[in-house]
């Protein structure tokens, strides 16, 4: 840690200071600057992360250098993580990470049975190995429509066994966790609840990957300590996900930060995935930042696919019909091609 | 719902839209304008609100007319809403909202039952009538201290014995909130919690008092809509929190919008504070903000003390020390009674 | 124009609001709704752009159908719009637009004679036809390097000369305009003038294409509009550029809005470049982000290269070493080729 | 400024960084942590701000300990700057900073000679001593109104003349700005132009005071940045203004920042201003916000006001009634005695 005195800052104030940071069994060193002097801290900074230095007298703010976190840290983990889900139906296992590009795609919601084996079979055909859809569904309204619950989780279970798709649906609650853990085969957690950390701490605890969506303010430092929770409860398996981020703009719905991809390339070890369709709101759209975050770096993309938008119980306007869906696999195909992936 | 359409909307595209509508149960009525055509819906916005009109072939976007909050909404419920707390200890009933000015102080978390009482004297004498601190802590790292829990609980309630003191303090899990509900006088709902959907349905069923922070970046309508959630299960006792948004600025923590104040004076009818110890996170400008917020209208305000800063294990920096605090409640009285408040 | 009237209303508001539109020469639609009701408004909406009608008692506020831009609009104008630079020392044209994908590269700014010829040399055999550096810099700082100015301009004419490479550089200045007009093969608006309305009707009145880069809080329909500016004095050969915008993240310098582009390409004819120098800030993010601005339908690419970005007077974390821009080149040409543009 | 190492930095790596800022005449020191090594370097820190360190190999991220605003600074100049309009009329001198609170207000723009003496009479009755209007207006569209320009200058002279009211008005452009400093008391720079750094060199040879507008989106120090390039060219009298920044709420025009007053105040000696009519783009926002801004701590305020909006050529929805106008200044009186200052 770097203390960075005021101008005016006593002899007996820095005095004061210095003798603290040797309380706590660190070592000051102190440099003299022309305009004002620095103090910095060798040692354990984790002991100095709880202390609010910054309110002592003479001190006018205080930088970190160490990276507060560490199991999702790349300089500590040069490996990156790759996380196989198991053979279904004799396809080869599906690699999430590495030269691997995934493709998670899938309706907003279960919506009805019929409607999900639908999209699935259309899906699995087009090339995904992943089907997505909440049976739990985070809306902003308690007047909109709030998933299928455990229903929808049954349904899900159908559409895995039918197609031999892996199944990832969102988890909103503690109590619920369990459950959807049975059931699916990776455990989404939504941008609302990037910092529930009461949740992080449960899904920390499951047998389960974990995928992780950026929270809409969030930055990608508490992305990456959100993934330190899970991580951190002994569930390493764990998926960053970039949809969005809410900025001025008004002609989409979110601002997809597809630089997030590289600075998590290298920032961390955990596999990336980009979720153009809530990162941008409009179908129209989706095709090219999927592509684009192909380009980026991205180890896989989730889309939202729906036969008959005009019906969906919501985000309809975000999702792709079947035909501009097969259109941008094709498309991403060829990228991955171009920067050295295999889907 | 206003449909706006595309230039270059066809009549049969047109007439496929209008004879949905009907369908719906609802009466379209198009107006062709010079440039592009639009076509109004009237009756019930709430069946169209989970339509993806802007789906539809020919429609360009479109925009809803209607606010989606009722419950929350000043235009329905014109009576301002007054939250009384039981008089304790002989002392008159807190009210919230009105022409009262309530000031809810105390530390950031509970450390021990020796720092807690203390800090209950000092601000128990200052004025505040309500205690703030946190048993269960939101933190960005799982590294940091979380709370005491239980625990912390056990000792505000000693303090609400001992000096009369309404307890405020967080719920972060649904299977807290009973627990929580039975021991403090509100419910403090955090803002990385603002759109724990299901968390707020629960507080929604409880029948104690709750507070909503806005969240990071939610936006003045999606808080209204949380406090809709907990409203739509029967719980009107709903207080609203700004404290402060994330935006580009470095110099604060957050940036605390006081605009907020009157929008959500004019917008509904529930009581309104304001938080400028997270709003800002600098003790120095704790009190020229808390100034500010009874200025522009406040029902309250919300405030970090701590008799040693340098000791606290979070947010030190914006915690004031006791005497600070007894100069802002100062200046606080003589601008709360330039509006028409008393304290 | 839609005007959304406040639910309470009166006869007499509703009538006055009607009286004063048929007054404007334009035709007011009532459409009574059950909460509230609304007027549309048919006819030149450019005419009630200019007054307050949300100020008019009873309305509770106003929504623009129409989009303020034509010139730039690509509802109007279905061609797309493809600049052309002139052949230089009997290379083929450069096309900007269209199906070409040019790149712009070149160091932040002219810092001396042999520098700047190095660079362009090292650029040219790399592949990029459009030469970049500045000779009026904007600088936050009134104490940091502010250009080589005139002789800079100098400098960048004998660089045009010896390797057959179009020139674009920075006004800042109305007075500079004639003379960068006259020296440079595009004139660039920074993007902390894009909104300098006077100095954008001057470049409209000049015979040059203009390149604008958005501001780093403009939103894209301010973007068009800045390019209106330009169309309206008679300058139709406008280039637009993303350049990342302001957000809450701290790790990259802006955050670049990848999505603008199919954005723009969707709303106006005029071509789109992006710059991920500026908008990443970091030289290890420029590479994946041209990439992926490629495939996101970027019609090229502007970067900035440096040999020896230790000596650079400014942006030297940045840029590019040699080595990297050739890699990126190889790289963005494959996917150039995935997507349909030839580089 | 302080050099955060990368983790793998190597032995060579340091003694490079080491060696080549000995060479720039300053002393470096190190100092290796558990993880990671920082190097301190003392001297004058300007130097190293325009040498790109954070690209030398081994280099992670670098900061600045030191301010890079020095004629701005409060830490250098602690009393704080009182700037005083000559006596007009028989009128005491107007004196911006210090104990005195300042009310600028007046119409957006000039829009008629009858027109802006009404308002002018009706302000200077109501207490204000500086009218603000605009001759030169700078608008989104090419087709909005532009301004009256120079005979809108003329309208604002004889205002003066007439009221004894101060003028304020802004400049656009580098060309204008000796006119308008001979017609005016302050040369306004509008938020658009606040990093038009040729304009700020300009109004910097000046002897008008000048009031900088905060950006849409600049930081704090951006604008004490900005403060310094009128200094440093020698004038030395320059008021800042808060008028809101762009942030992701939409229910207001942008989210009025009275942080920054605090965070100014504490920054710099220069006097503070603040506009809530931009700053919330809402007439019934404007006052709670006027009076909000007294109570933080600000120099003064401007506002908009206009006799008839509903005629307004601008900004029509953000002005003042008179009589509204007159009960602000009722309110603010209150709250300025509250807080120690007078009006």
């Amino acid at each position: 840690m770097i203390i960075v005195l005021k101008q005016d800052a006593t002899e007996a104030q820095i005095e004061h200071i210095l003798e603290k940071i040797r309380e706590w069994g660190l070592t000051p060193s102190l440099s003299r600057g022309e305009e004002r002097s620095i103090i910095g801290v060798i040692g354990n900074e984790s002991i100095l992360r709880v202390k609010p230095v910054d309110v002592f007298p003479g001190v006018d703010y205080t930088m970190n250098v160490v990276k507060p976190y560490k199991l999702a840290n790349a300089a500590f983990h040069p490996a990156r993580t790759v996380i196989e889900l198991p053979a279904l139906k004799g396809a080869p296992p599906v690699r999430i990470g590495g030269n691997d590009l995934v493709v998670m795609a899938g309706p907003c919601a279960v919506e009805s049975r019929e409607g999900l084996l639908e999209v699935a079979q259309c899906v699995k055909e087009a090339g995904a190995t992943v089907l997505r859809a909440g049976a739990f569904k985070p809306r902003t309204s308690p007047y909109a429509f709030q998933g299928m619950g455990v229903k929808g989780l049954a349904i899900l279970a159908e559409a895995r066994e039918k197609y031999g798709l892996h199944i990832v649906s969102e988890v909103m609650d503690t109590r619920d966790v369990e459950m959807i853990a049975e059931m699916c085969d990776i455990i989404q957690i939504g941008a609302r609840n990037m910092q529930n950390f009461n949740l992080l701490k449960v899904v920390g605890r499951c047998d389960k990957p974990v995928m992780i969506k950026r929270g809409l303010s969030s930055t990608i430092q508490e992305l990456l300590m959100s993934a330190e929770y899970v991580m951190s409860q002994g569930n390493h398996r764990v998926i960053l996900c970039e949809r969005g981020i809410r900025t001025f703009e008004p002609m989409t719905r979110n601002t997809l930060d597809l630089s997030a991809v590289p600075v998590l390339n290298r920032e961390s070890h955990l596999p990336v995935i980009v979720d153009p369709s809530h990162g941008t709101g409009h179908w129209d759209l989706v095709s090219p930042m999927a592509c684009a975050a192909v380009a980026a770096g991205t180890d896989g993309v989730m889309v939202e696919v729906h036969p008959r938008p005009e019906e969906a119980f919501s985000d309809g306007s975000q999702s792709l019909l079947p035909e501009k869906f097969r259109l941008m696999m094709k498309q991403m195909r060829a990228i991955a091609g171009a920067v050295g992936k295999t889907m």
